[in-house]
């Protein structure tokens, strides 16, 4: 069993990601899932890796979101070693914005699947999102809970755009 | 409830796009899962889009694997009618070799999720091996079942590689 | 009849969008075109962007513009609901600066067409010089304040460049 | 007043772009709308291309299509010297496939707007189908005309695919 | 004949190109060679463009440089209308970096060549040096005065490189 | 002295580039000027690239045209060794079509200009007409020749497309 | 100690990059250097993987060419996994031409190197050149034989292109 | 010999690239390996640069590391003309952030191989790290000493990541 009980991992590969992911976490706050946070680099700590990722499933996790930048290796490295789903998040890089994040982690070859979300806070957001969909398949209160984050994020949208807003 | 007692929808834009997306259901299908495919396109039949979209859980379906090419709008707007989770495949487009494509579904705004996979025939694999391990979440024999066909996978990788292979 | 009796609507996905588009709502006004400005999100607010499209013709409008970012789906969702000419404006997107926006938009079909401007500011100021060109073809006053419009613009190219402006 | 008393002129830069944009010619013969199609070439018939332009208003037309490809100047160019609504058409080139079509067309600065349609043949239909949508505000026969043509496009969708389609 | 008996033009789509096109009016000066810079814009003033293009020649003018940005048709549509050699200086856009501006300037078709430089300042140095070296094939001081240049450059390049240089 | 006599040298990397250099041959032939063409690698054949270079002006040479693709270091390393005006013309590459030829040759640093044309065929074309447009401000019979190669190539642009074509 | 006591392993993702590797295995023949071929894959055999990379240094390697496309993981993986040297061959991939592998491959963070080379068959021959180069660091007899290998490739390049070649 | 025994020499294109590469020069040192740090511009001075090249072996250096920016040149020609390993550090450039740097390095004809690192900062650690690695496999001591740096990294790779770090 993992530490908190947690359904989710973020995972990530430096603390630099972490401005990023921490949307994914308090995302998964407002919905009341727990999770866990976690440095898992794929280059700079493969050992960690690969003992997190086959141990996931049996660890009691449900979902894996990782985010990672550049030649992001993370996710699929990660998708390769455990039948859980795992959804990756690109950072944003440097010097081509996350464009090699986003299809370093997306191009996956048939067989092992990574369900990527958009570059940067955005797709961490929807990361966790998209975790709690999953979910809530098997879990009413939280589905219910789902819905209304959706219709209250639906109901704050403004009829008007405001000037100086 | 749907047709055929579905899990999991393939939706698509067009006819065009079934070449792509039957490879998610053969994949769906080697693998025992109940699935619909249906044509669903989101600019010349907004009305069935919704409608589709709208009912999608109510008729029984767990997870939608929608794909796209262009300007494929057609996962991201299921994805904002719908609290199933949704996976986008883009379709290769003409000019752009599904570039297009790729950007018109991974770059949701922080709200709306849609997991995606890599473009084309791989992608439309993956899609049905990441709704494979959402259902297998809560079914023990499909888990059962997706691991075997991992390990099949595993195994048909040969040592070295073969002249005129 | 809409609110203000406008022949132009523009729409935009999030507040966020109003520094790109209140230039399209300028250069209206500039030219003596009713208009109005609402928020329309095609991913958080589908049901209002179902019925702002649907009844956009019976409300009087006769040219929309729409801006949005990033898997930009507002245009073509609306161009796919409307007999109305629909313009789209690619407003600039955080990591990919636009392009994914400018993809996303112009890269529709063959059959719902969707008139897309350039990314960001000159993009929405085009739009409604688009529109004014459009609505002028049925309002001779109109032509000829547009005619003024682009001479004015014309005369005040300078003939030399100078330092420090 | 222009050879065939038409509303639109679909203009193109060489012959080549011709398999292109007969797709908008064929568009407006099916909606029953006036049109010439011409070769003016911005680069190769400067003096052809500002006669046109300068002229088109006074000669009858209403709407101007320009296909182009590769640096292609043609629609901005006649944007630039005429007061009516212009569309361009990217025709896809053959080292970068369009892009450079799209950006030479899409990119216009602030003052001289071009709405830009998709590169190739969806973009040549959608030119045709924009036209009309703006023929249409001044012309209710053409409005139930293009009705139906959109109604007829709705109802060819199949509900499911087909193999070997 | 111009005003300054100026060999080279320096033209510019707008006065906000001068902060890169007077890298160009500089380089020249320092190589003491007459020159005139000027705002012509294709899209705003195209009567203007075409006057100066068509009379370049007989104003005494023997090569024309020519910075725009974005849909940048300025050199290309000079070189459509003059004999003289056109060399085009990309100006770096706001949202696309200057790709646009690049691939705009130098994808001309056969027939009407546009010699291209580099984006931004850089391009703008080296078109005043390859209009130098263009003018010294007739003109033996120009030549060494270009020789000087040259060598200078290369001394000036130092054996190793300094912290906080 | 060069063998032929020649004004123009045409260069390239390899003999593949042929296919697409021989193009600017052909106009050169077309013009009446003197050229030569050789073949020589800035990778493979160093030195010779080196000597041929620092030759090119004693030995006649007036304009330098290179062809070369990929990592397309011919026509800046040859620019870098000779005082001569040099234009470069990007090869279409295999996997990238040519874009890393295009930046490889056109964003060369401010000190070393490179005159960049069109990937391809369309490129070597022009690049023979700008070597034109320069001999010809020193070649009245060459500037007539010019003259009437341009007048033609008007002319030959038809007014209306035809089907077939 | 490997199978056949070679210097360089030549590992790839599957049997469909051999068509491309086995330039760098044909060009290490040629110059007399002991290399073994294997498939080791990132995704689908990441225990094979892990193994080979452990013990690479142990079994006698000395240099590591790894090629890979799409998502291409397996030269940054077995880079973090073992202190020898690794090149990177980025295989052309079906929708992106390979651009998706090269930033996969080259985008490593600092801490991780992989030596990249070009996409396809260009970066096969080179990798198993610049292993050559290292190995001949501590062997003067390939030193001698990869000098002869260049002196001829130099000797090669003829001096004319030749029609039909 | 060279000035300082050194093994690896560092070298690039102009004082502005040593920001970049340091960060190489730094790793060495951490490293204890030799090494000089070298101005050597392939465009601005040809000279210098085709002697460092051709000297290098003599001169006593093993490894070449080669940064340069825009139509980076460096690496490949000094690659030409030395039988030595070289590896290229794409510097991050003003317009291009470093895309027309990274494909003028790494795109090489087969025959001359560069291996080429991540854009900036990253590549030119990495480039120290891939040079040490080679130096490594006939120094028994630096491959202990490279063995404590990656531990070392290894270890500093935090459980997880901290708010504000």
């Amino acid at each position: 069993m993992n530490a908190s009980n947690a359904e989710v991992a973020i995972i990530m590969g430096s603390q630099s990601d972490w401005s990023t992911m921490r949307n994914a976490s308090e995302t998964l706050e407002e919905l009341g899932i727990e999770h866990e946070s976690l440095i898992v680099s794929a280059h700079r700590t493969p050992d960690r890796m690969f003992e997190f990722a086959k141990n996931a499933k049996a660890s009691g996790f449900k979902v894996i979101i990782a985010g990672a930048g550049g030649a992001a290796h993370l996710p699929g490295m990660v998708a390769a070693l455990t039948p859980l789903p795992v959804f990756g998040v690109p950072v944003e890089s440097k010097a081509l914005s996350g464009q090699d994040s986003l299809l370093s982690i997306v191009q996956m070859p048939g067989g092992v699947p990574v369900g990527t979300l958009a570059i940067g806070k955005a797709g961490a957001i929807n990361a966790a999102l998209l975790a709690a969909a999953i979910l809530a398949l098997g879990d009413e209160d939280l589905a219910e809970r789902l819905d209304a984050f959706r219709m209250e994020q639906t109901d704050k949208v403004a009829k008007h755009p405001v000037d100086g807003a």
